[in-house]
């Protein structure tokens, strides 16, 4: 290493179009100039200079809930993402056709692609639609350069055009890695039409495909423009798959939030009999557990995401139930859906919380029920205590060297934990598989 | 749209691990919680919640001048990069061999590799280092998902362990991109072995790869933890090579730096003529020309790229010469080096802003004439009037509909405009070709 003499910092200030460097940390903004946030700091040796940049980028992004989103009356699809009251009237009142590259997973398109059709025709809409199937197994490199080739051979205006996604998780991982990359970040929208994407994948800034057999291995950290969350899509997904989304909802509710836990308890199953979709009945939104669970669940995800939006900071109580599930889904695939492995992880978890003394036997109990409740998966075979031990080891390796694990220490709350030795791990294994093994549902 | 209702404004407040949204825009860091810098907005309206997140990332990098890189009691390419002194402490009087995964330009293996290799071996680095022929026609996709398979075959700590590039643009980009993707980011460090990448590719934060016969169409904005600058690998680029890399040196000089200008004017020969390479008579480092003008480039450079790292600003002075210069480049791979197609692109551009009144006769004639004698094209049968419109049709889509071209209003000061008339453009081409036709070197 260099010998480092004094250090000179240095503000950045705009003068007709041009930056300058000033010297000092506190420029003051005249009337002549903009003062940027980001920073350089210079220092000499006898090798030469050493420029240290720092650069603030701010991402801004919306979630949307909205109801009808395929009605033609509806423009949110189409203009949603716009937050400045004038650009959203100079488009209104535009002439021009909007023109839209819109990518669906093929189960959804083959459920709501008339609509989809419909709307953007009444809309007078240049699109093009592409149905992927955007599966588990497909997630990968290949499908994100198909997604480019098309988007390419189309053509968009990569300020004003932004690049439509609707499907489970898979697809908006997808095509956002894809947008992510086109001409280095292009707009992109996500609409969720699955439980877990709606609550999970839709409210952060994570893309990404599995690769070499690991899940989510390449990936990028940039946020959709918005997301436009719509609860209708849901009521033609499988009966296991609201389960598995039920899996991430639970887990905020495990680690944040007691009043979700109990309104999972209470009404899990009225959930999964409903569908989310709300009682008609029902005077007042927000009593209706549909409408409630997934408002705590948004929020309670997007406080936790937005102080961390590039993942930073490596303790994260999001990551609850993705310490081994990675490695157990991508091992029985496509056995288990995401939720589901992230539930197997969770409820070994809560025996080795219990183990440690921060929940009580009740505790668990009742969380372990609740699983049960919502039809999700408590145990499987291939999650051998082998495979807990090589994931926490991997886990110890990309963390810097902590394992960061996160633990209930009661219902709705949580904290992260380093020291937690072989031994106990091991008991808590022993007690999950002899009270669980059989208790698997169904 | 949905008619918004009143908009709450939450900070975000850290206790004991746990995220807390909290009302109002101003909460105070007290004793119990770290706050923030992100907030989320939140309004209602019948159809259902928006939030609003806004959470600035912070990127810290830094670009290092060094000397004997390669050195063994040099330990700037293993730990140059850390910029804590605990840290780099703990590091140091630690026993366990670091890993480090390289990627070189195959000529650049054959020139340095035993250098390197005894470097590592010397330092006890466990290591594997990847030659590729990273070429700009070699510059895409499959180059990445090459490197991603060796580096996730190696494997390496995504927080410890960086990604060393060593090579000219093509390497730097491609293995930048690579890296930006692996585990949605993993830490990778520049080293330039080209006078351009010297300059220009090591300084900022893009990746890129070419794709569908278009420059850099796919790629990310994430700075490498650090560039190391070591000038002794310039010995060893041909004459054309230093003539590419000194045509984005003018680039700088023409837009922000009359003295840079002047000293390319006089010593454009003096630093073709000694690659670059430290005049050993010198005694004061700072009035040598080599690491003047590369001191000043990187200077002017570090200035317009700090304050915009993401390229959010459109208006942007560093793109002076890749207007028109992507289109031909790619069009007529391999005749032309990007900086030759660059040069090739501001020669035609000055000849505008003498057209335009902007720049005097005399000051374009002295343009040309420093761009002669730094040995670059300034005029190519390919650059027809054509690809000229068609490339600032194409600026005019992707840059939120205005052209925003950059042009010197003088030596070594511009500005960007907006209103420039086809037939200026047209007259500006016609002289260009007239008085240059047959001027371009060799
Ligand atoms: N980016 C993130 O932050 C994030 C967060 C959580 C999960 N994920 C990722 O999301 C993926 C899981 O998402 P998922 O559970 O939505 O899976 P998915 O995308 O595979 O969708 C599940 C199935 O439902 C079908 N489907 C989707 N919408 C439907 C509808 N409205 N009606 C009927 N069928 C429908 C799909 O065709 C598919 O077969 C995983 O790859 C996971 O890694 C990402
Ligand atoms: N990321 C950025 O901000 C940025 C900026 C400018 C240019 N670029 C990109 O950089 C690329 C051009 O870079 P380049 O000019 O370095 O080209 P390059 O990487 O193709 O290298 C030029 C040639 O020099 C050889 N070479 C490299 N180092 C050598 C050495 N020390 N001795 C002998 N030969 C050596 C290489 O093998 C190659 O044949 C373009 O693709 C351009 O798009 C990127
Ligand atoms: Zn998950
Ligand atoms: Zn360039």
């Amino acid at each position: 290493m260099q010998n480092l003499n004094k250090e000179t910092v240095y503000s950045l200030v705009q003068v007709k179009g041009t930056w300058k460097r000033k010297a000092g940390h506190n420029v003051k903004q005249d009337t002549k100039g903009r003062v940027s946030a980001a920073k350089i700091y210079e220092s000499s040796s006898s090798n030469g200079t050493t420029w240290t940049v720092v650069s603030p980028i701010t991402f801004t992004y919306t979630v949307t809930q909205t109801k009808n989103l395929l009605d033609p009356s509806n423009d949110t699809l189409l203009l949603g993402h716009i937050r400045d009251a004038q650009q959203l009237e100079s488009i209104r009142s535009s002439t021009k056709p909007m023109k839209r590259f819109i990518v669906m997973d093929e189960v959804v398109y083959n459920l709501y692609g008339s609509q989809v059709t419909d709307y953007l025709e009444a809309r007078n809409v240049v699109y093009k639609i592409l149905p992927l199937p955007t599966t588990e197994e497909n997630k990968c490199m290949e499908m994100v350069l198909k997604i480019l080739e098309e988007l390419h051979r189309f053509g968009v205006d990569r300020r004003t055009e932004p690049i439509i996604a609707i499907g489970g998780g898979v697809c908006l991982d997808t095509v956002g890695l894809a947008a992510s990359l086109y001409r280095r970040r292009t707009p992109y929208i996500r609409v969720p039409t699955t439980l877990l994407s709606y609550i999970d994948a839709s409210v952060g800034a994570k893309t990404g495909v599995n690769f070499a057999n690991c899940k989510n291995k390449l990936g990028t950290y940039v946020a959709p423009v918005a997301a436009f969350l719509d609860r209708s899509f849901i009521q033609t997904i499988p009966r296991r798959h609201i389960s598995n989304g039920l899996a991430e909802m639970l887990k905020m509710a495990l680690m944040k939030h007691r009043g979700l836990f109990e309104l999972l308890e209470t009404q899990g199953e009225f959930l999964l009999n409903s569908k989310f979709q709300s009682a008609l009945v029902l005077e007042e939104d927000l009593i209706d557990p549909a409408s409630l669970s997934t408002r705590i669940a948004i929020e309670t995800m997007l406080e936790e995401l937005a102080p961390n939006l590039w993942e930073d900071d490596l303790d994260r109580l999001v990551d609850f139930g993705h310490l081994i599930s990675p490695e157990l889904e991508m091992e029985v695939l496509p056995a288990l859906l995401h939720g589901e492995a992230v539930n197997i992880d969770m409820a070994y978890m809560v025996y080795v919380a219990c183990e440690m003394g921060l929940i009580k036997e009740s505790e668990k109990f009742r969380i372990i029920c609740c699983m049960l409740g919502l039809e999700l998966p408590v145990w499987h075979q291939d999650c051998t205590f082998a495979l807990v031990q090589k994931s926490l080891c991997c886990r110890l390796q990309h963390s810097g060297g902590l394992v960061r694990m996160p633990l209930p220490t009661g219902l709705g709350k949580a904290e992260i934990f380093n020291d937690i030795n072989e031994e106990t791990l091991f008991r808590a294994y022993e007690k999950w598989c002899k009270e669980l093994n059989s208790g698997s549902p169904q």
